[in-house]
């Protein structure tokens, strides 16, 4: 078949600082997913983009390419009104685990298609991994089911669902080209469009331990995101939250569920708890759905622990097996009596990372108990000796570079000194 | 082995702008050509580099490791100095054919390694393969005997010159990288370092007919290229020179070896014998030789011929075998008389390709006998209905295309109208 364009002329007209056209956009996009754009022109191609940018119309048009390449799911059978959320990722962020129960307690359905971790950020899935038998991988009947029966589902995207950006996104990866405003939001965003639901509630996040760490930056992507969703027809908004200090008090699969059960249990640290509630009632909202039971009450009195030892059991999993634990842990303590000023996320996750809680290579394995607790966090008295971290993995030769990691991961100072860290939320981005 | 870098840190410094140490550069040439960094992160790396730029640490560098990728020639065994040429390359550009014969015939060594035409511009060695017998392919042993026995040689260059460069070219080729000046200026350097001579006349082609069209930018390069050179020993001069009109009247492989024939008979157009005799000079100033018998006498006393025969023969040529003629003909003519103002290398030099006279893809076949000969030139005065350019080629179908290129690719005005032209010799750059 004769092809309509050139490669090497469109990586040319971006490099020469043009606007690309629609034609061309889709054509690339396209041509690339069918093995015509060889991965040496893309990333090229990508490597233009990420230095002389995209304007919104082009974003907009490579959005479309990217779903166009692949299925659109559709909810519309549901007798509930479909919301998501996705969040950009952070160090300790478990939140969509108690938040997709909590809001299918509150009346929606969330059909919440998750990754996997890579590099120092964890995966919705791998945490969930870590509970016996549960699996990721559903059809698309097993995912109807599932969330018919519990109003909600967490489960890996399917291979249909926006190809093309599956491709970019390992090419990106490998040729630095990841940290483009224009790449990260077409990417996050075809999946959530392709993935049919009706509202969605982005959490991005800002500082040390997210892949961004300017607040300006972070909500410009928010933006751009909330932009491309609200033009395909999805209620989006965004939330730019805090990602300086890890979130709650473990970081880590098992480690991270355990804390997920404490919260839908009632308990559990309160930053997770506050970020859960504020994004409960934004999904809600944003959908249009005003509870019978408010979210917190719903945490409070087991509704939401019902939904999701229900969703947890329809993919296999058992609620009643014991968490993984790691076979070898070491602690960290205060070398002084003070105030804990800081804690980098960054070097927690880091440090988790090399644990084994996260994977160095798609398709690397991870170990189910790895990872931190955190026993105090900034504005907390700590006195010397106590243990501010235990650290955990099961092969004890993993501890040397997770330390070395962890140096200047947390400061400690005089009583009277005053905490700087960013508050839990940033700015609030409406269409 | 462990590698001293990754290849995603060295792609997000340059598209960070910042500068890469010695260290980067030396690992990304070797790895590179070691396939350790993949096509899909140098391309990325190269569209970085074209949009940021390199320092001139940088770019000598980026040469030194391109040359050390492979062997170093080395011409000491020689009882006269070395002397080289390297045309940036031109449209109707077969300078290199008398030029090293009869710079060779005024005292100096030529070793002259060449290529083969990609795109619009012919390659040496097309040309001289439309002789009955010659090779291109020459052992070290042979090459040493050639220059010997004749003072100079025109052959391939071998698969050890700068094996990074070779590798890195045909990538630039489909990515949109080719247009660089420190990638252009490490990759013509680097093979001409490598290949050993001592000294070196750059003739870097400016207009449309030239891969650079404005003159700043040309000078740019040849001022970079220039201090490559003598950077590394090789006493190196540039001249700027005009390709906004094809060289000579004949475009295309036999048709001119007929010119250059022309030429070292003592005849030829004058274009091509005063850029001819402007570089021999130049040539053996920069190398040091008072030739006993000036450039312009031994081209007009049959000194030069000699040379070139005697080289053409030893490298299996038949001097008396006649040259390929084309199978096809046709003729553009003057719709109106009048002074003819001016005539388009680029579209001259894309008709001659289209006629079969270069090729589309590395490793095609070009026919000998395709081409366009000139009759007029931008100044001459000319009748309607006279012939301005004849097309050949072996393939008639070929015609239709050829012509559509040529649509605009001369003007005739009113006699008295001045005719814009560049100078010959825009600008000469010397260390």
């Amino acid at each position: 078949m004769s092809e309509r364009f050139a490669a090497v002329e469109i990586i040319s007209a971006k490099r020469d600082k043009l606007e690309l056209s629609n034609e061309q956009i889709e054509w690339t996009v396209d041509a690339y997913t069918r093995g015509v754009v060889a991965d040496e022109q893309m990333s090229s191609l990508l490597m233009a983009i990420l230095l002389n940018g995209m304007n919104d119309r082009e974003i907009s048009k490579w959005t479309d390419a990217m779903i166009a390449s692949g299925e659109k799911m559709n909810w519309s059978m549901l007798d509930r009104l479909t919301v998501d959320k996705h969040s950009t990722g952070g160090v300790g962020d478990k939140i969509t685990l108690p938040l997709a129960p909590l809001v299918a307690a509150c009346g929606a359905a969330v059909p919440q298609l998750s990754g996997r971790g890579l590099g120092h950020t964890g995966g919705t899935l791998d945490k969930l991994e870590s509970i016996k038998g549960w699996k990721a991988n559903l059809s698309n009947t097993e995912m109807l089911k599932v969330i018919q029966e519990c109003g909600a589902v967490i489960c890996a995207a399917g291979a249909g669902l926006a190809p093309a950006d599956k491709k970019l996104y390992a090419l990106r990866d490998v040729t630095g080209t990841v940290e483009a405003i224009p790449l990260i939001a077409s990417s996050i965003m075809s999946k959530k469009i392709a993935e049919g639901t009706s509202a969605l509630v982005l959490d991005v996040k800002t500082g040390s331990g997210a892949f961004m760490s300017d607040p300006k930056n972070s909500a410009l992507l928010a933006r751009t995101m909330v932009n491309l969703g609200n033009a395909a027809g999805v209620k989006t908004r965004a939330l730019v939250t805090a990602m300086d200090v890890p979130l709650g008090l473990t970081v880590g699969n098992a480690l991270e569920i355990r804390e997920t059960l404490e919260v839908l249990a009632g308990g559990g640290p309160s930053d997770v708890v506050e970020l859960t509630l504020l994004l409960a009632n934004e999904m809600l909202d944003a959908v249009g759905i005003k509870p019978k039971v408010s979210p917190a009450d719903a945490l409070k009195n087991g509704m939401a622990m019902d939904v999701w030892r229900k969703m947890i059991s329809a993919q296999g999993g058992d609620n009643d097996a014991a968490l993984a634990v790691a076979r070898e842990k070491t602690e960290i303590k205060a070398t002084a009596s003070g105030k804990l000023l800081s804690m980098d996320a960054k070097k927690i996750g880091v440090a988790a990372w090399r644990l084994g809680a996260g994977r160095q290579k798609q398709g690397e394995a991870v170990q189910a108990g790895a990872g931190i607790e955190i026993h105090a966090k900034p504005g907390d008295l700590v006195v010397k000796d106590q243990t501010i971290l235990t650290l955990h993995t099961d092969e004890s030769n993993r501890f040397d570079r997770a330390v070395e990691a962890l140096t200047g991961s947390f400061s400690i100072g005089g009583k009277d000194e005053v905490v700087q860290r960013l508050p839990l939320v940033i700015e609030r981005i409406e269409g």
